[in-house]
């Protein structure tokens, strides 16, 4: 293998020896320092593109360099609206931190959901906090507010999801146990930071989903536990 | 199948017929309230816990009871120091919220981890903010800090460890396709709020985990994402 990229670039044409001579992470920061040293961000992205997906390449080795803003590739709020959809609502109940609520719009929009449900007393954007830690995806994803979950999983039903509050309770499905069809509509419920999901509405709900917990605390926080249940769902969706 | 707890009971005794009668949410709702006119509390648990593994139990078709504290049967702090844990490590990296070390602290002694490391400038316990979000983690599972992730990187790979970063990078691994031995040691490089892990602490792993964002937003919050990495992680070995 071997590029032209001009004469600083000498050691690239036979990096195989060179992989002989120095330690893998030595070699790697050197070309790390090179890679900066291009100035043409095109050209840059070009080597670094077509060099690490080699098979032979001595980065193999380690974790690679860093994808750049652009190169992420995301999606516009316009391109987010006109995708299709996660069939996933997270229902939120009675949460009283904003910025729970926040991160858990960061994290639908990471994975696409169809909607955040708000019920009860959990605010709703606009709200200084919850832009805080949804950074911009308080704009991207849908959401809806209703005034209590009874309401919202009304709706739900009504429009063919099958509801599920994230509780440990007597029979409750483990997370790592729960197996949906591929296009199944869910809607996951998630509660007070202190309470949990209210008794009442479990008793609506079609089943409890239990993230198991190995130590001394008795939950995780909300917005962990979002990310924990909506990636569990999420995952086998884009496997 | 019948309960005698006296006469209140007696719509238990013929539930079947109940259940043609009336809608399972009323019903349920109902026997609820019923449930909570128990005094006596080793009787409640008892009656639920033999009438919810019921498989005809008309409970089947909702999210049941929830688990009260002393049900969920958690570990002391000494219980839990004993414990034999989940080879992993998190390791934290120039975190500037000390609300999300704790909140990584929680989501640790959930999946029973080995420890955290902690480098650069996250703050360490005790620390009135990791308490308020950790309430409680920070006693339970191990840590250590290190003066930068190099040092960490060091003594994790002297002890059999493989390190990750959790990085979009090239050459990524997605977190739906990694698979680890039963009882191989990982550790996860989680980074800055804003810049990620640094690419010379990557440079150093052996490899990145990317999580899958399909939206508009470039990355989760980093407590979320340590809850997602950690928890695909340790699903695999817990199923």
């Amino acid at each position: 293998m071997s590029y032209n990229f001009g004469t600083n670039c000498l050691f690239l044409t036979h990096h195989r020896c060179v992989t002989h001579l120095y330690s893998i992470p030595l070699l790697n920061a050197f070309k790390f320092k090179f890679y900066n040293l291009i100035s043409d961000c095109s050209l840059q992205n070009k080597f670094f593109q077509k060099y690490h997906t080699a098979t032979d390449s001595p980065f193999m080795g380690s974790g690679g360099i860093k994808l750049s803003m652009d190169e992420l590739n995301r999606k516009t709020v316009e391109e987010f609206k006109q995708s299709d959809k996660t069939p996933l609502i997270a229902v939120l109940e009675n949460i009283r931190s904003a910025y729970n609520v926040g991160s858990v719009f960061r994290t639908a929009d990471a994975f696409l959901l169809e909607a955040i449900y708000i019920t009860g007393y959990t605010c709703v954007p606009p709200h200084k906090e919850i832009k805080k830690t949804a950074l911009g995806a308080e704009d991207t994803v849908d959401w809806k507010h209703f005034a209590n979950a009874t309401e919202a999983i009304k709706a739900l039903k009504e429009n063919g999801y099958k509801v599920y509050a994230v509780e440990q309770a007597i029979n409750s499905l483990m997370l790592q146990n729960i197996q949906f069809e591929p296009n199944e509509k869910i809607a996951v419920i998630f509660g007070n930071e202190v309470t949990g999901v209210e008794q009442e509405t479990i008793l609506q709900c079609d089943g409890c989903i239990e993230i198991p917990q190995l130590g001394m605390k008795h939950s995780l926080n909300i917005a962990t536990a979002a990310g924990v249940v909506l990636w569990e769902i999420v995952r086998s969706r884009i496997s």
